[in-house]
């Protein structure tokens, strides 16, 4: 089963492909897709399509990413909801599963506790799929371990 | 100049296609577009969907959404804020300028005063367009009233 994992955002996109293989997790491809500053409609554009070719050449069998929570920048959350609209837009047209974690959901399957620090979700980001160093920058890790917490859930029955 | 006027939502999407010839402005078509409750990427897919095929037959010239300002349900602002990003994103693929004005600036340009309520604005869409009465439901009148204030804002050089 190949996961990929995205972390949303305007003006990057983390994300990561993970596959699970009994109970071997390893990290197949992970990076990010960038946008310059133009305007909002044609970032998402720029979204969509990378992410559209990305899928195309990878071929995951489901899609994960974060389940936005804001109280700091409502502006911000605003546009990082738009361009979440797009990326599950993306994987509904490929028909792929979509699933949406919190982030204390993540930090729980990945570290065990909803309240752990960005390092610690980091470190087990990089132990779990064998990796010799952390992956860089924050956002792709945080794609990867949204992806390693789909692994871990999806295969317990709900 | 035919405007495409958008009023986003998750379930209902009010549209409204107005024309504006010198400064005669005409409703060419207005309605909603329904998602039934299933889940969100799936939604989303309905959306973008039902409003390319809207594009495809009207070939509008541009597009106006409203720019959410959100303080009660955070939850549902973010929902919404993905069905914008869709909607821009079909706007955005189609070449189409794609502006989003806020309620205040929609009700300055039909009624001329920022503070207008429901009431006066759907008055006035029905007026400006010469309809013989108020265009229901509400989300169908504000689409219209959108693309009235592109109308009028895009005349103005800015």
């Amino acid at each position: 089963m190949l996961i990929l994992g995205v972390d949303p955002g305007l003006e990057r996109i983390g994300y990561g492909l993970v596959r699970r293989e009994g109970s071997r997790l390893t990290a197949m491809r992970y990076g990010l897709i960038e946008t310059p500053r133009i305007n909002l409609p044609d970032r998402l554009r720029l979204i969509y399509e990378q992410l559209g070719l990305l899928m195309q050449e990878t071929n995951p069998d489901a899609m994960a990413t974060e389940r936005l929570m804001f109280a700091a920048n409502r502006t911000t959350a605003m546009d990082v909801s738009k361009a979440l609209g797009v990326v599950l837009l993306a994987g509904s047209q490929r028909g792929l599963p979509c699933v949406e974690y919190t982030p204390p959901e993540v930090k729980l399957a990945v570290v065990g506790t909803g309240s752990a620090d960005k390092k610690q979700v980091q470190f087990m980001v990089a132990k779990l799929l064998g990796l010799p160093e952390v992956p860089k920058p924050d956002d792709v890790a945080d794609a990867l371990a949204i992806a390693i917490c789909h692994a871990f859930r999806s295969r317990i029955p709900v």
